[in-house]
Formats: C-alpha cells, sequence, structure tokens
C-alpha cells in the first residue's frame, strides 16, 4: 500500500527530453486522423483540408514563475504566449486556447481575474479565443495548464525534421535577456528577502525583465517570410534555450551544425547584466530559454532573400551527419554544443 | 513586490462553477472557426465538415489522488478516461490525447513508466492515440495535465443546453460507488498509518475500489443509442456529482427538473459502505462524483424506445422553469438539489 517510495532511476539519469523520447518508443499510433504525435512543437491531427494543431504546456509555481515578483496579469499573459508559440513553430495561425487552473486557497478571487486579465489581453493581441479549461483547488499554489489550438495548410506545415545539410540557420530576436531578467529578479528578491529593502533596483534593465515577464511572439517575421517566398526546411520555438532546440532539429532532421558565437544577436542590457554576473552572454542566449523567439533553417539559395529580412539573422548553417555540433568561437575555437532543457527550480 | 498575500475575496465564495462563469463573462469569441467556448464539456470549433471538440483537465496530487493507494498504471488510466469522458459527453469520438506532466524528484523512470502503462492501456482499449505533451520537473508531487481531441459530425453533437420541460432525465451505470471506494480507502489509509496495518480490508467492495481506481465509460451505450435512433436532446458526462451536473443542463437548457430518489441506480456495495459508514447511500449517488457515467434527457416520446435498453435508467423528467429543481424521496417528500464541485481535499 505504498509507492511514493523511489527506488528506482532517478529521473535526471534521463533529462527531460532523454525521458519524452524512451517514453515515446512504447506509444502506437493508431488513427488516421493522427498526422503526427510527439515530437514536434504540436500534435498535427487532419481536419478536412486543413491540419489542426495542438499543443499543451504547464506553469507551475516554483519551477516556472515566483509570484514574489511576477505579476499575475503578466503571468497569464505569458502563459498564453508559451502555448500559441507551439502552434506558430509549425507555421500555423493560433486560434483558441483553453486554460486549466489549480489554485490554492492563498489566492482570492481578485488575484483569479488579474491573471484572467493577461490571459484575455494576449488573447485579444494575438487573435485567439479562450474556449475552456478546467478549475481545481490546489494544495501547493498555482498550476497553470495551457493548451493551444490552431490550424495550418497542410502544405504549410513546417516541422522539426526538414532541415537538410548546408541549410542557413536562423533567428529572430535576440538571446539571454529572459534568463539575464530572471537572475536580476532573483537578485532583488533574495535582497528583498535578506535585508527588506522595499524598492529593487531594476532601472536600466526594462528590457531583460520585459522578456522575462511579458514576453511576445515574432508574429510579423513569419508573415514576412510568406511575403518574400522563404520556406524554412524546419522551425521550432526557442523555449527551452538556442542550444536545445538547435539540437532538436540536428537530431530529427539528421543534420549537425555549425553557429558562430559572434552572429547569436544578443541584447546591450543582456550583455551588461551577464558583465554584473560575472558569465560570458553567450552562455545565457545559448541555454537560457524563454526567448520565445524563431530558429529555423532555409535553403542556401534563400541567402540573398533572407538578408533582405531586418528581423532575422543568420546565425551559421548545417552540415552532414556525423560531423558534431559545434559552436565557433570568435578565434575559430570549436565547443560542442549540448542539449540541455532539463528546468531546475530556481 | 510581493502578490501573494491574499486580501480579496476567497475563491470559496464563488466555488468553482460560480467563478468559472465569473470569469468567462469577460471573455470575447472572435474567431469564425469557434463555435463555442466555455460552459460544455469541451469547447467546439469548425474544421471542415466535422466538428473538433476538445477539453482540457488537471488531476493534481493531494486534491485528486492519493499515491498511498492509487496504483500509477491505475492513475495513468483513469486520466485518459476522464479526458475522453468529456469528448463522448458530447456525442464526439475522442482521437487524440495530450498529457502534460508535473514530476517531482521523488519520482523514479520506472514509476512514470508505470503511469504511461495505464496511458497506453486506456489509449489503446479506447482507440485514442496519445500526440503529445510536456514534462517538467515539479517542487509538488505529480500534476497531470490531459487535453483530450476528438471529432463529432455537425449534425450530431449534443450540448448541455437542449433539454426541454417534460423530457426525460436518463442516466447510465450506477453512481456513488467511486465515491464509498474513495472513503474505504481513505479508512485503511488512516488505519495503516495509526496502527501499522500492513494488509488493508478491502474484500468484499472490489467493485467500489475499481470505480474509484479505475473507472470505465459507457461507450457501448452510445452506440445502442444511435442504433435505437434515439437523439438525446442534452448531455453530460458525471464527473462532478449527479446533482451538480444536472443542475449544469438545468441552468444552461433553462428547465427545472425533478428527480426520483428510489430510480437513482445505487450498487449493493455502495449501500453496503453507505451503511458502514453511517450515511444514506443517496448522497454519494448524488454529490460523490468520478462516477463518469452519461447523464442525458429525451424526448417523453421516445420513452418505449429507452425501455429496451438496459444499460439506461429514467430517473426523472425536466419541468417548466421557476418550478425549482428537487428530489423526490419515497414518501413523496421533496428536496432540492444544489450543486456542488468544488473539489475538496481529501
Amino acid at each position: 500500500m505504498n509507492n511514493t517510495e523511489n527506488k528506482g532511476t532517478p529521473i535526471g539519469e534521463y533529462g527531460k527530453f532523454g525521458l519524452i523520447e524512451h517514453l515515446a518508443k512504447k506509444v502506437i499510433i493508431g488513427n488516421n486522423s493522427t498526422v503526427s504525435g510527439i515530437g514536434d512543437d504540436s500534435a498535427v491531427i487532419e481536419s478536412g483540408e486543413n491540419l489542426t494543431l495542438v499543443s499543451t504546456d504547464l506553469f507551475l509555481e516554483g519551477i516556472h514563475f515566483n509570484l514574489i515578483y511576477t505579476p499575475l496579469k503578466h503571468l497569464g499573459y505569458k502563459a498564453v504566449v508559451r502555448g500559441i508559440s507551439d502552434i506558430y513553430a509549425m507555421n500555423g495561425t493560433p486560434g483558441q486556447i483553453l486554460i486549466a487552473l489549480g489554485i490554492s486557497s492563498k489566492f482570492s478571487v481578485e488575484q483569479v481575474e488579474e491573471l484572467y486579465e493577461g490571459i484575455n489581453l494576449a488573447c485579444e493581441k494575438y487573435k485567439v479565443d479562450l474556449v475552456g479549461g478546467d478549475t481545481t483547488s490546489s494544495l501547493t499554489g498555482l498550476t497553470i495548464g495551457i493548451t493551444a489550438l490552431g490550424i495550418v495548410e497542410k502544405e504549410s506545415l513546417i516541422k522539426r525534421n526538414g532541415a537538410g545539410a548546408n541549410d542557413l540557420i536562423c533567428v529572430t530576436g535576440d538571446f539571454g535577456a529572459a534568463f539575464m531578467g530572471l537572475q536580476l529578479l532573483e537578485r532583488e528578491r533574495k535582497l528583498f528577502e535578506k535585508e527588506k529593502v522595499a524598492q529593487p533596483d531594476l532601472s536600466g534593465f526594462e528590457y531583460a525583465i520585459g522578456r522575462q515577464l511579458k514576453p511576445e511572439f515574432p508574429v510579423a517575421t513569419l508573415i514576412e517570410l510568406r511575403k518574400a517566398g522563404i520556406r524554412p526546411t524546419s522551425m521550432i520555438d526557442v523555449s527551452d534555450g538556442l542550444a536545445s532546440d538547435l539540437i532538436h532539429i540536428c537530431k530529427l532532421s539528421g543534420t549537425c551544425c555549425r553557429i558562430f558565437s559572434n552572429k547569436i544577436p544578443i541584447d546591450y542590457e543582456t550583455s551588461k547584466l551577464s558583465e554584473e554576473f560575472n558569465i560570458d552572454p553567450v552562455i545565457p542566449a545559448m541555454n537560457g530559454g524563454e526567448d520565445y523567439e524563431l530558429l529555423f533553417t532555409i535553403p542556401l539559395d534563400s541567402f540573398e532573400k533572407i538578408k533582405q529580412i531586418e528581423s532575422v539573422k543568420v546565425i551559421g548553417h548545417m552540415t552532414s551527419p556525423g560531423t558534431g555540433n559545434f559552436l565557433v568561437g570568435d578565434g575559430g575555437s570549436e565547443v560542442e554544443i549540448s542539449a540541455q532543457g532539463w528546468i531546475k527550480a530556481k
């Protein structure tokens, strides 16, 4: 009458992605309507002329957010952005979301309203409808489950597995800011708790903090790509970290990669914060996560076209299988890229 | 820098359904593809010739299950049944599920595998594909988010709001067993913790315990109804409790109801356990929840047809608006039915 004792293999030995892969092996797909399942940003389901995309994510208090410095309105907004970014990453258009909430008794109705204000705001901005969910009590703070649905025309679907050797690796926006914003918020929280400094000093880092608390998704770039006639061969949203998400694409596409550290877009605030925290800014840029940017590959012959799109940067290229995945430094030094992404409690 | 203090309205004042209703007021539906949103078992989305149904639920350790007496395999199975029952309740056919897991470090890989064994078993039984999800670490035990998708032909959709006055109120299966099974498991757990009795005494109550730990959904009845040409005017799956779920239908349909306590199907084990626990078996049958049975209404003129279907019992009828919702006792006494359903920590 007791199965809570842990006698077996620690989950850490597999890591997040290893565990999913391990479990996915035993999954059998039986329905004709299932186009593809585990392993991409969203699941793909046949529905008439189009494909339905669906993805689900969990947001757990203490793991994904700390309410000490996260306004509930921002949290609601961010949860929606996280959900719909999985739909955009398949080149789809999100249409609906569902929110499942676990709420402990420490929350008031007004606080839940604040959370929903953010949810509704993001829904309005990204033109998605909140169509359902679940609400339950919780013993342990706030749990948010977000499910996003969207559609994509069959010929427009972009998966993670389509990159070829020599394809260019492209990104939108910049990297590491959300992570450094979090480090700053954490530092100020600790000061607040220790010395009861009432007013945290966050000035000069509004961008990094904004990236952490209220991210946006680069929808405009997707439209620009379509207009320019550029069709990515693979695509993913960067939520786990540039390194992890790039490795996903390589693994599923059967390619390797070279990216160049001086090509990775890093904001001034990220650099400045990295200096304060005494780390190389390439580290948060590669492994920080929560960037909600697009990472995609395009055929080499689209290079002239992609140069015209200001919001996109080419950071490297795919290589043949077996050549390893490397980050090339300024002096030509090569560091092997490894997937992380098991989100640790901060 | 602190928004975790609770100064506002306690959530308990609204209750689960009140809160959802309150929050739903501010939700704006903007997309043409959204057929209907919050307020039914699933959301309904236009997709070609058919409708896509989607629902999401949270399962939280300590609220929805206690791992002391819940085998992980059963838990996985139950989570799937809970998810797909929302699709069946709209007269749809479930096709896919997504599982989002929050796992604390106390769990081993083998335990997660056990959970997935149950998930896969239920998927096989109910012919649904596991197509995706999310896995994250958790500070606080096991969190399961389950999203279910299905389809239904437009003309076959059955919602909660279609009941009319004089319609017959029908149910499948029996009620209260899952709740009484839980009471028994809880009693034995307490004995185990207090007196270290190693072997819980559960003999004679296998049915009630099975209903709690590994419920099934009455899919066969849905097929029988179709074959018999009976078209329910409204339908819901009974997960929150017969009383709550009946009130939902009444509220959304604009009807009131009379049900008869001696017509409510109650299993022998439920009665026997109720006796042991010294409560009227009608109480768990009405308010226990987790029955995963169907509650539906049919036009009065389908009475002769429904009598032929053994798995369905008529428990009462709808009445005109304003006449109140009552449970009629053996002697003709009337007790007003009220919706509960804010699941309390056991």
